[in-house]
């Protein structure tokens, strides 16, 4: 018989099916190929992104020439725009604002033929390392309320370029899934008196029938309720709010389950697109004792439908305990 | 600059594009084709499908065999199951309980080549009276809570069978974005002391900017905070929570309201894909006060990234009132 299984942060219920469980084999290679041609994030073509905001660069190399490692750059179609005021007003019974934010790429390398998982442990610590600083530099504009930082790799998952990168978007409110979730830690909290997902962090490594793999800082896990078949949670094992107020010695570390995480998905799934995004704390530290960071990576072998549309629940055709086996079995 | 709009029920904000606002024409034909072959909602198939709970038939036919213009049938791989209790239980610090629930499959037609926009308003009638039929059987089980109704149309919005049908889920939850809704209407009733729709039904009706169709009793607009490109509500002008609980008449005014919405996006969207949900209260009377039902219907332009995934907000490339506009000049 399925399951249901509730989300115990968000109160989401998902339906697992046990009967039909897929294997990963079982999802029909979903990946489509960019065109190739010329690219905008290639080292050389500096000058056709708007103007670096922050980079990682050889000594003696100039802002917005080549000698670079990675660059991070204003989206050149941004969603959210960083001049002007909120100008918050009513609309009869509706309420807008305006499109205030920020919204930047992490271009991850110059080397257009890379990706997480083929890059060297140095580049993808650059990742994490920027994630960090721009994260730290935006919290500096009283405007803003939130960041968020997700990565969508493969046509199918949104990329419109296929040179690596990540994205970024500052927003003037905190974003819903970002208030459930920090509504479910305190909820959580104040019912226990501790941090959910320090709670679930004991469990997964002592049950270790959802664990995937660790590091001395970080456990990955497949979550007991996961909306899709192979979602993939990378957690700090020391409870932390906010991700760039983590130890630097963290992000090493971080780089390195990072990397591995992805590689360890790309061979099960074939090179499945996939998303990630930064479950990070909101800018107030009034949320630090309860709230813990961590990262959601979703490869994107289903489809979304009506009943999910409908009722925020979802249908998962892969048990967990699966997908956690299978990924731990994938020859590294 | 882009706006950033608030869902007055959901709190949800979504940032609306009116810089590079994308009309119609902008997005790619995305419809697939489904494989031609055997159909087993086809008329003479009837033993290929489970047996039905529900049809309109011709008066001499009998069940399960031919003569019939509509047939409610079990999903053949249900998502949740009729038979066996909900064992509710913990595991650890989660909760789940058992896959309980009903999954079923209205075939709106036995003719293969029939869509919504194209068939008899008469058939249409069967289709929303199905709705309403299953809804009051299944509101008799006390073991559920809720009746998702919603229709998948064409591959690409998750439908895996060429012949149209619809799909309900009876959930032993009440889903999450029932919830949502159900705490958004209660919200506002408690702060202004009227319907939250109702409300919305008259600002439209005067504003008229955002404005589609109408009939005697159903209004068609593009929401205020759309999510979507071409995001369409029907709502009826008159508050009622349950839709199973209208008078006979508003479904054949609904039936009309249906057709002709559907038949409108097709011709502007170019037979573009779409899910429709049917927001319906839950089985409880006490929010019969505050909660209007309503359909949605989403068609299946826009890729999901992960900013949405991350944050819960959408970015909408499309002005609602721009696409309002475009669907009010269709040549029907």
């Amino acid at each position: 018989m399925n399951e249901l299984r509730r989300d115990p942060i968000t109160d989401r219920w998902v339906i697992i099916s046990t009967e039909r469980g897929k294997r990963p084999t079982d999802f029909k290679a979903v990946q489509q190929e960019h065109k190739g041609g010329f690219c905008p994030f290639d080292e050389g073509n500096e000058k056709y992104v708007p103007k670096e905001i922050y980079a990682i660069r050889d000594k003696n190399s100039k802002p917005n020439g080549k000698g670079w490692k990675l660059r991070v750059v204003p989206n050149k179609f941004p969603a959210l725009r960083i001049e002007g005021d909120l100008g918050k007003r009513g609309v009869g019974m509706y309420d807008m604002m305006n499109g205030i934010g920020a919204h930047e790429v992490i271009i991850e390398t110059p080397n257009h033929n890379e990706t997480i998982d083929t890059m060297s442990l140095e580049s993808v610590r650059n990742i994490v390392i920027a994630y960090r600083e721009r994260i730290l530099d935006l919290k500096k504009d009283s405007r803003m309320k939130y960041v968020l930082v997700f990565k969508n790799w493969g046509l199918l998952a949104g990329a419109s370029l296929e040179h690596t990168h990540s994205q970024l978007i500052a927003t003037p409110i905190v974003p819903k899934r970002i208030v459930e979730y920090l509504n479910g830690h305190k909820r959580y909290f104040d019912y226990r008196g501790r941090c959910i997902i320090c709670d679930m962090v004991t469990q997964e490594l002592s049950e270790r029938t959802r664990f995937v793999d660790e590091n001395k800082d970080f456990v990955v896990i497949e979550p007991f309720a996961s909306r899709f078949p192979f979602e993939t949670w990378i957690i700090p094992k020391n409870h932390q709010a906010h991700y760039e107020f983590e130890n630097s010695s963290i992000y090493n570390s971080f780089a390195d389950i990072l990397r591995m995480t992805i590689k360890r998905l790309s061979i099960a799934l074939n090179r499945a697109p996939y998303n990630f995004v930064l479950m990070n704390c909101s800018f107030d530290n009034k949320y630090n004792e309860y709230y813990h960071w961590h990262l959601e990576i979703i490869p994107r072998l289903t489809k979304i439908a009506g009943f999910e549309w409908g009722t925020g629940f979802y249908i998962n055709p892969t048990l967990p305990e699966d997908a956690a086996k299978f990924l731990r079995e994938v020859d590294m």
